[in-house]
């Protein structure tokens, strides 16, 4: 319990931007929880929506979508990059899929420690399994599976102070120039991208007390 | 000298597909023949130009200038990338550089054992000496140094068969789907980034006969 000695602003801290919508944020959601505790780093999980930041830059949708050579690649690439990190893998019938209600659900959650789980459950609906993630009946399970009270959560998730919440998380994001997802910031250096991640770790690892 | 009872067409091979203006293909220019070789696997250098295939693609210049945020990141992440790698860095303070004449030459040399050599120099004259790399004044040095003529050499790099090999060769990157550079192929699989050239090398290598 050497540990408990430690103040908490001690330990260093990564924070993990992420959409439920985008096929990179897959791979960091589901990898970043194990990575980071190898590097003796605490997570901060910061759900957002690309939606509104792509429509500020003047994308209609996913780059993936506007750009065909950019996204025949892409699909490409998520099939090696998941054979590279053992993951699951199906190219999703809906792209982008819709996600602002496993968003809301994870603001609510984003300092619980079912916070990991949960994204990972979503992630693998979306990116997996090829399923709806923005509907209260695929969200159930996976809450009440975690020991969640799954329909009181949903009805907060579904509140106007969660919507507004998240729109200024949303907000926040676009602010600090985040321009795609994932995004790390480990104190004010900002990583974009999965390829990003192990780099990320080592250097807030580094800056270990 | 067992290797040489290997015939040609069984040694594994990667394409790099480069532009001196692109700072990520800076990276992978200064790596990839060492990389390469440790995996034995053999580089086939294809210069190109990126400017026609934005153009195409709509947009006017590079996007790390049509994207302010992108931008900011891609310079942040450029400070990083270089001291991972061990690699000199000077912000350009002309970007994208203009690198016609250089690729040209590179076009030439692409088969001789001087191209890694020659394309590197050039990469660290845009992006760690922060000089021109479009004029005969700041080639001649490096092919001279080469043991190389310098004069005879740049006359055919301007010639018109080498201008329009060039534009074939740039046409061929869009016709394979190139939308950014580096882009490595390993037969039909295409990787893009230099984040990739590791994995393009693992897979060119396990192709090994």
């Amino acid at each position: 319990m050497t540990g408990a000695t430690v103040p908490f602003k001690q330990v260093p801290e990564i924070e993990f931007w992420f959409e439920f919508a985008s096929n990179y944020s897959y791979l960091s959601v589901m990898r970043i929880e194990d990575a980071a505790r190898q590097c003796g780093v605490r997570v901060t999980w910061k759900p957002f929506l690309l939606g509104p930041i792509f429509r500020d830059l003047g994308f209609a949708t996913s780059p993936f979508l506007l750009q065909k050579e950019k996204g025949a690649h892409m699909w490409q690439d998520m099939v090696r990059q998941c054979r590279k990190y053992g993951l699951r893998w199906t190219k999703p019938t809906v792209f982008p899929r819709p996600g602002i209600l496993p968003a809301r659900v994870a603001l609510l959650g984003a300092e619980q420690p079912w916070i990991g789980t949960f994204s990972r459950r979503v992630m693998e609906l979306n990116f997996a399994d090829d399923e709806d993630i923005n509907s209260t009946e695929r969200l159930i399970p996976i809450l009440t599976e975690l020991g969640l009270p799954a329909d009181a959560l949903l009805e907060q998730a579904q509140a106007e102070l969660t919507k507004s919440r998240l729109r200024e998380q949303t907000d926040e994001a676009r602010r600090r120039g985040i321009f795609g997802a994932p995004t790390f910031f480990v104190g004010t250096e900002m990583f974009w991208g999965n390829d990003r991640l192990d780099d990320a770790l080592l250097l807030a690892a580094e800056q270990k007390a």
